[in-house]
Formats: structure tokens, C-alpha cells, sequence
């Protein structure tokens, strides 16, 4: 089995790790940049980097795993330069925009829009870690569109790396992870350029941060050009979520600003509720 | 020596814990709660579970951990019943205002206002554990309005929990824990509330949640009575901090709707920099 991935960074290069290991598998590895080439070449995560054509080149997988806005970009070509036996999936963010952008094509059958739910704050071939993905939910989007043989290889490709997937909308998956993973990522970078504000004037404000701003401030240390593209491609469900949380926190300053502290207190209360669904 | 702890939820509960394992100390536990005082007796948190009263008479040093406007309350009548040999030590969030119900009280100088920075998002008796202080750091305000032999006494106490002490203003200390962690607090807490409204219409919404979600929102688990006390304690500080931070979010929304997503990008690439100080 001959599978190529584009994009050797966190999610690329831990996909490769796990590949790279399977018997009868052989991964071979195309990024544009010269020093994450070098990386990967140097750190194994591949048998071996190669150039773009090359990848295609007889390969039974195509992995996309470069930033969401570069996927749609890439997608059409890459369906017209693979044969019917060449399975195309990519691993972005966002489904929607990039569904669209291969609704018409007529090689549309040979592709499989997914998601696989895993991540780290950092970036780059030096973040690809083994098991990544052991015990996650993937995601994919519009299977009927996908050939039976192709979608079926797709899945035996993501089960082999210890996911479950599940079949979504491409609309719904991109609502719903506007929520519970995009803004997210809103949140904490925001937190932290607030809090990176304040210290210019008062140098030693570190020394007191503890494991509590640690946790929300996480996030932060994600790719600036990753999240740009994806929340560029999820825009109007960012902005709904981000709209949503800043009409929340706007509630609560009100509240405090009145004193009203029992309706504010009323307000945590009802969001402890996250006890339910996060143990 | 004797030691008295008035409150015994995450952090009294778990002083206690690692006091009571010391030689020669005798633990002696206060909680107006009912549940509270049988669950810390039923756990052995405490050699005795008794009343104020009890409590205060003969102790070495007096512990107030219950949230910060009840040590606002009970502190002037606690220093009234104490005797000059008694170490009295608050370790609440907030210490502005607290120092201040106190500053012309005639045994002011047997009062040590203290925060040892530490917690998780639990509450309550059964959220009490071992360790939770060790290697973390404690600040310690106004030290020159002790008497030496009481502030002595309190950084004692604070070292065998294995903490470091730092010394801080009042008004300083309000201000950066606005930022460094009460910030992080609102952050979770409306974030919650933001996810948990969408749910009410998209009930599978939490499948997806990933360890960024769950990082981001875990201190909304935290207790609601605890926290609306602090915001309300510090509220200056606090609203200042959500200003800036919703004044951040509401800049960032508007470049995402303009779709200048360059713009976008480079706000985080400044977050970013917070890697600076979390590694």
C-alpha cells in the first residue's frame, strides 16, 4: 500500500508516524517547504520526500494535510491528476467550502472529505507524535459522494489509526465545530494577547500565572496560519459562536458593573453545568 | 502546636490534609455547613471537627479559608476573640479589601494576609488532596502591618506546605490576579454558557468536543458561591480586565467579518509570544 501525505506538520506528521509503522505500508512525504522537508526527512517520519508529481505517482492514498484554504486550492488538480484507484481524503477543519469547491468535478467520487478530532497547541514535523489519533472521533462528510470502494478505504485508513468515524453534514460539522473547537482557539489567543497587553507595564505579572491560566491560555501556541485559514473558511459560524460568547461576557461585565453579584453568581451556576458533559 | 482552619472546602480542606500529616500538629476544623463538617470528619481531614469558639481558644494559628466575603465579615470579631499569640492567617483570592475591614483594628498586627496560589477547578471537602501547595508560590500583603513573630509564624506554615513566598501591595496583587486568573475564570465560565446554549438545540454538539474545548472550559466547573464573591471583591480590577479582553474579542470579530484575515493572523502570531512565559 503506497500512501502519500501532503503537509508533513502536527497532523501530517503524526499520521505519517502511525502509517509508517503498519507492515506493507509505505508513506511517502511532499511539502512545499524546504526546512519542514528537511525536518521530516531528518525526524523519519517518512521513507521518503519526494515532489509533488512523484507523490501522485502510483500512490493508493492521498492524504491532505495542509492548511484548509491550501486544500481547496489543491483539491481540484489533485482529482484530475490521480487514476480511479487512488483514494484523495483530506484532514482540514472545515468541510463546507471545500465540498463546494469539488461539488461539479467529475472525478468528485475519488474523494473523501474528513476530519479526524485530533490535535496539540504545536506545529510543525518536530510536533508529530505517535498515537495521535488512538481513541478519537473522525468525521466524514458527504460519504454518498464519495465511491463505496473509496469511502471504504478511507475508513479502513482512519480505523487503522485507532479512530471511529462518524458521517455528518458538511454544514453541521462546520456549525457545530465552530463551538466546541473554533472558539476555543478564539478565546484562549484573545486571553492571552489581553493578558500580554497588561504586562508591558507591569514586567512581573508571570511570575504569579498558574495552572488555571495555563489551561485557557493554552491554545495560544497554535499556528497562526493554520487557524487564520480555518477560521477564514468557517466564517460565518465563527463569527455566530464568537458574537454568542462576546454577548455572554458582555452580560456578565454588566452584571458585575451593577453589583448585581447573585445574577452573575446564577450565571456560573448554569454553565457548571459543563460537569455533564465533561467529567 | 494548634491550628484552627475555618472552612473546609478545596483549599482548607487540603491545608488540613497536609497539616495534620506534620508532627506535633493538632487540627482542629470549623465549618458552618452541616454537610461540610460531617464529610471532613467522615474523610479525616482534621483531628475534630468543633465550634468558632472552640476553634479559636488556645489555637497557635487560625486559618480562614472560606470564601472571600465571609473573611471580610468574620475577621474583625475573629481578632477581637484571639489572643497575641495567635497567628491569624486569611488565604482568599482577593486582599484590597480585606486589608482595609482591617486597618485600624487594634490587633491588626496579629493578622497575616495571605494568598497561596493554588486550587483546581473541584470544590468542597472531597476535593481536598495532598500536595496541592508544593513547589507553588504564595504572596503575602502588607508583611510590615504583622507583628514579626506573627509574620514569622505565617511563612513558616506556608514553607512546610512547600510553597515560596513573595511579597506584594495590596492593590498589585488585586490587580495582576485580575489578569492571571480571575480573567481566566470569566473566560471558562461564559464559555460554557455559550456552548452549552447552542447545545439546547443541537443535542450531539458534545460528541465533538475535543482536549482543546475541554482545556479551555475547565475551570467553569469551578464554585459559583466562591467566585462571585472574588469578582465581587475585586471588581475593579476584574471589569477592567474583561473590558480589555471583550474589547480584544470585539476587534478580532471585526476583522474576521471584514474577512482580513492577514490582520486576523497577525493578532495571534502576538499571542503567540505567550509562549514566552508557558512552556
Amino acid at each position: 500500500m503506497n500512501i502519500t501525505i501532503v503537509g508533513l506538520g502536527l497532523i501530517g506528521g503524526s499520521m505519517a508516524r502511525d502509517l509508517k509503522s503498519q507492515l506493507n505500508v509505505r508513506v511517502k512525504g511532499v511539502d512545499t517547504s524546504a526546512h519542514h522537508s528537511r525536518l521530516a526527512g531528518e525526524l523519519g517520519l517518512v521513507h521518503e520526500m519526494v515532489n509533488l508529481n512523484d507523490g501522485l505517482n502510483g500512490a493508493d492514498i492521498v492524504i491532505l494535510a495542509v492548511p484548509v484554504d491550501k486544500i481547496e486550492e489543491m483539491l481540484p488538480d489533485i482529482l484530475n491528476h490521480t487514476s480511479a484507484h487512488t483514494t484523495v481524503v483530506d484532514v482540514g477543519s472545515t468541510k463546507s467550502e471545500m465540498c463546494r469547491a469539488v461539488e461539479g468535478h467529475p472525478h468528485r467520487s475519488r474523494y473523501v472529505a474528513a476530519h479526524p478530532l485530533a490535535g496539540t497547541e504545536y506545529s510543525g514535523p518536530e510536533a508529530a507524535i505517535r498515537g495521535l489519533f488512538t481513541g478519537k472521533k473522525n468525521i466524514i462528510c458527504e460519504p454518498e459522494k464519495s465511491n463505496e470502494q473509496i469511502l471504504n478505504t478511507a475508513l479502513a485508513l482512519f480505523e487503522s489509526l485507532g479512530m471511529n468515524t462518524l458521517f455528518m453534514a458538511a454544514e453541521e460539522h462546520d456549525k457545530h465545530l465552530a463551538y466546541v473547537s473554533h472558539l476555543s482557539h478564539v478565546s484562549s489567543f484573545m486571553l492571552g494577547l489581553t493578558v500580554l497587553d497588561i504586562e508591558k507595564d507591569e514586567k512581573q505579572i508571570f511570575e504569579l500565572a498558574g495552572t488555571g491560566f495555563a489551561s485557557t491560555v493554552r491554545l495560544a501556541k497554535s499556528n497562526p496560519a493554520t487557524w487564520s485559514a480555518i477560521f477564514g473558511k468557517n466564517q460565518k459560524y465563527v463569527l455566530e459562536a464568537l458574537n454568542s460568547y462576546i454577548a455572554h461576557l458582555s452580560g456578565f461585565r454588566d452584571r458585575l458593573e451593577e453589583g448585581n453579584l447573585a445574577a452573575a453568581q446564577q450565571l456560573m451556576a448554569a454553565s457548571n453545568d459543563i460537569k455533564r458533559i465533561l467529567h
